[in-house]
């Protein structure tokens, strides 16, 4: 049987596992993410912080593509309102970081995520990620009540 | 047992599976891809493309970095000399694509990659990339000879 | 008087200048273009280019926002076809580069656009780019007349 | 005369300018700068911070590439330690941003950013940004006294 027939074989990506109430995933580090320092680039620590909090959140059965894609009035998105990011040890080519996300504090109409990167058990990187939930003009409106209820059992373990 | 003490059972990304002379790994679709146009950004396939070289060459006990990073006369760095991209379908936030790639040529200095993505089956891009192995002052250098094996061995099945 | 209250004194970016039918402008390298190969990530080139053409529009007076933004039916999205791109010397951190656009050919729903970089002179990359003109179903529109009839003017120098 | 031929005569990128203590340059931000929720993608503003402090030290006269590219011993690169930036509203494609960047601190082997990004006078992003100077094996350095003594002048306005 031709390779390119069984496609549909190959297991989905990860989206890592929550246990204790938190999520960890892995990731590895590709040459997009370095610079010419030969280390990661500092910015490349938002993209992966991000990609756990999506992983969580899908994780607990919501995808941001069908928030964002609701009719007009129930349209939600997501956005950073504030990162603070401590960078501890560089990362490099080729290393598998782990991800790890735990939410910090469940507002009504924001999530406080706290989050870090790991190598081999040591920390590479820690970030406060303090996020909002707006409609279609911007306006802050409370989180769908069944990811709330879903956060908060995953705060609770 | 606290979860952040058992970071060491989480498995490892996938560098993918290798069968019938393919490489074949997936993909998942985050924020940081996607661009004003709801769309992913035509560059990020560039990075998709690199992925799954980088995955096939560590499949087969190949790391950039460690080629990168040998003592000076043996350093090897591989680049990109022309990348022909096909732009079939637009993927979006949180697909799952999957990411083939094949070797068409092996030369003494360099690779031709036969690469595309697929969702659900069907083409979304594909890429020829032309790669070269140059040393650390830029000359065109033989690939090293258990790597050009090794890919001889794979494009055999 | 102070520093923060004389914002509005500054000049804006620079959109280039059109001559003899091709666009040029200037643009500087960032520790976010490199890679830890100590050179320009080659995806990066495709953002290069993509400015590029933004500000050749920009000049003679479409803005992308605009047209993305306009109602519904009359919405128009510029999406890349196929990009071929060639890689023939590496640019470095701190370089400063030319990059020169023409239109090669314009057809009724999309336009071929001839690019290179340079550097004191010296062709660093070169890229055939070909964009097609959407509407928000992803159904091939014709370009906005008055768009075709300036790029037209352009060609003719 | 051919329009490829004078490629020497196009202005370089502006580099900004310096008044009051403050250094400050203009952006305008492209289809690669956005996500799919029609805004500029939050780790984006890293890169512009970035392009600020860069533009600042090369405006004294301070190049990254050199400072990384000398002999071994004194070879100094510059590292984020720490990243605070608060998102106040949205920027989108084809707005033209200005970034305002000052030296909040500077310590014997470090110096603290206080920037931000405005749009029409309005605050879009503010970040603080400590960067720390060290050498290729990793260790703090004292910053180069020559630029220590710049920005101590830049600072007196």
């Amino acid at each position: 049987m031709d390779a390119r027939a069984t496609g549909m074989s190959l297991p989905e990506p990860s989206l890592g596992v929550i246990e204790g109430g938190v999520h960890r995933s892995s990731l590895r580090i590709y040459v997009e993410d370095t610079d010419a320092g030969g280390v990661v680039y500092h910015a490349r620590y938002l993209h992966y912080f991000e990609r756990s909090r999506t992983q969580l959140l899908a994780s607990l059965g919501f995808g941001l593509h069908s928030l964002m894609s609701r009719p007009d009035e129930s349209r939600r998105i997501f956005v950073v309102r504030r990162a603070d990011v401590r960078y501890l040890a560089p990362a490099r080519l080729d290393d598998v970081l782990v991800a790890e996300t735990r939410v910090a504090r469940l507002g009504s109409a924001s999530i406080d995520f706290d989050q870090r990167l790991l190598r081999d058990g040591r920390e590479i990187a820690t970030g406060m990620l303090y996020v909002g939930c707006i409609d279609s003009s911007g306006r802050p409106q409370a989180l769908p009540p069944e990811m709330k209820t879903a956060l908060q059992q995953t705060i609770n373990g």
